[in-house]
């Protein structure tokens, strides 16, 4: 195990019901002037919004509003709620939303108190300084109500890169199963998608003798194996959605993530997807995934064996492990289908003839060098053969 | 799964030659004037101690010194430092050595700013104001460096009884395995014991429905029955430490109990076996349990057979599920057995005769009113028919 440091300090309040404290946390945590930031209608039509904005009265908040956020969070809303925040004089921004309202949220809160662009924080400039953040969760998907982490489409060239620092983690979060119950089954399953992409992520590692974050990550995998089934056989199952809510809490919090190399390079070729086709990213993913796995898994067949035996139920073939670790690939891609998600290109709206291009912006734009790095690093050939096996 | 909240706020720093940044955190998390708290003699000899008071040296934080805290830490030093802490201004605490002394260093921590006595927290007075503490970790076993719980034995009575809040989390947390190395095997093995009590305390709920955090405990013991052996066999096996200390924090800071009810009636049947015989909590816990939970099988057969099938190893008999439930307990007590704990009264060093006494105490000791609660209530007689299977 290599040496570590794990902060998580963000206040979770879970349950039926807890939106109606925000403004309560909101106090608690320091805020006296808010930035309510959001995305589209179902926030409003469900009066989520309402009852938010009621308990910011309740505890006597002031607060200004900035919606609009779309999936694959663009820069552009970010600099308007720079300005905004700044004009208004805010002092916490409430994330009412998933995780690209949270990740538009933490680039707003690093953001104004930042001379320069905010974008550096988006090319490796390390963040010294962010308002806080509150998030009110309403899917189970990214972790971003429990991470460091902040992803952001720039509009010009759409690139997609992520920032991170303890400084962003939200203050609080509150996580509400019931505000999941109205996603469409789609959106429910690329949030699942999503969290167990964050936690293959971390399984893929170059570390050694990591045992316990191992099970953990096992442990999360094999919940969400049998909860969302549950919750795409009924959308209104609380118990089944509350189960995901937590585990994709912790599955992106780092508490199974510490000591350990991470991998990332799934999440770095899916994002060039959202961001050419702006495919929701967990549907993305369960394409990438698989042909990545594939691709890499001769780097550590042990590794893909020990998942397809203790999470896919694989019976190991002591002769030939490499037999049980694509069965187990093949299980995971067969598992993300029978939940909605697609399997290949076509079903996923994205085009052979574009594999050139993506392969470009992945490799080199944005000032990478041409590879990309993890698990396994790839080069452009590697990721050109990569994403002709998802066609 | 029930509503909760939950708040770890802890920094943990983690691996090799962590303690020597201990000064740096002090400062970082407010400190200006340290009480430096320990045990023993073990610190001192290691030099850990004097590492320690080199970091804050080089921060050029004063300190003073108060040792002498033993196992089943006592009310008496407790007292003795809050007058300390007082008259020498002390604005923060650093507890050095392991659950004994950190949980000393929270009562000590909610003493000095409290005008009554400090025991008022261990008789259920919340406590509203704490000092900040932070721990260098020296054995895992109690997880108190990340939880908000702390107990002490009153001299008077000698009551064992717990406290907890969030306000008694430690600031920061150093996690270096290599501090446990010098531990006793028979120690090293009383924490493990220890750790996997607490996980087997939440995993016996009587809420329904929370796969997520039943999958989280089942992957900490599936750690800790394959890491606790290899580091028996091998005391300085760093990595199978490792293992244990990250396992031993996650399994007692609540990210695997959230949003159900827990048992600890194991530990409350224990708490009056170390405070009477002075025993280890780990030995005596090593003997409760197999007792405990043969007692209350029958209240849920399914949930001791399921981890017996998961952690176990065992097949399910779906006949007869209370035969798979009582060989998951029989392979528990061969466990914690094969890793050098006791298995009676007789090899932990109680006595039959006690039993009265030691129920007396338990249920009715210190304003309690009959019986214990958990997963199941258990009465005098319950409680004597317990300590009667352990002789």
């Amino acid at each position: 195990m290599e040496n570590f440091t794990f902060y998580s300090p963000t206040f979770f309040a879970f349950g039926k019901g807890s939106e109606s404290d925000a403004g309560k946390y909101v106090k608690r945590f320091g805020g006296s002037k808010v930035l309510i930031h959001y995305g589209g209608g179902s926030v409003v039509r469900s009066g989520l919004l309402d009852r938010v904005k009621a308990s910011l009265d309740g505890e006597g908040i002031p607060y200004v509003e900035l919606g609009g956020v779309k999936p694959n969070p663009r820069s552009g809303l970010v600099y308007e709620g720079i300005k905004l925040g700044r004009d208004e004089g805010i002092d916490f921004i409430l994330a009412v939303g998933g995780g690209s309202v949270i990740d538009s949220s933490k680039a707003i809160a690093m953001g104004i108190p930042y001379d320069g662009d905010f974008w550096d924080f988006y090319q490796g400039k390390q963040i010294t300084e962010a308002l806080p953040v509150g998030t009110v969760l309403t899917i189970a998907a990214a972790g971003s109500e429990g991470s460091g982490d902040s992803v952001i489409t720039k509009e010009e060239g759409m690139f997609k890169r992520g920032a991170g620092s303890d400084l962003i983690r939200p203050k609080f979060s509150i996580l509400n199963p019931e505000l999941t119950q109205t996603l469409p089954p789609f959106q429910t399953a690329a949030g699942a998608t999503d969290i167990m992409a964050h936690l293959y992520e971390r399984y893929l590692t170059n570390s050694t003798d990591v045992e316990v974050t191992d099970r953990l990550i096992e442990a999360l995998l094999l919940t969400m194996k049998h909860e969302a089934p549950r919750v795409i056989a009924d959308p209104n199952n609380y118990e089944a959605r509350a189960n995901i809510m937590w585990a994709g809490m912790v599955a992106h919090n780092n508490t199974c993530g510490v000591g350990r190399s991470q991998d990332w390079n799934s999440h770095a070729i899916e994002h060039e997807l959202s961001a050419l086709y702006d495919c929701a990213h967990g549907a993305g993913l369960a394409v990438t995934m698989p042909a990545v796995f594939k691709y890499v898994m001769k780097h550590n067949v042990m590794r893909f064996a020990q998942v397809a035996v203790r999470v896919w139920g694989c019976q190991m073939d002591f002769e030939h492990p490499e037999v049980t670790a694509l069965e187990g690939i093949n299980a995971l891609q067969n598992f993300l289908c029978s939940i909605g998600m697609p399997r290949n290109f076509k079903e996923l709206g994205a085009k052979e003839e574009d594999i050139p291009k993506l392969v470009d912006v992945l490799c080199h734009g944005d000032g990478r060098g041409g590879s990309i790095s993890g698990f396994v690093t790839l080069n452009e050939e590697d990721c050109t053969k990569i994403y002709q096996m998802m066609v």
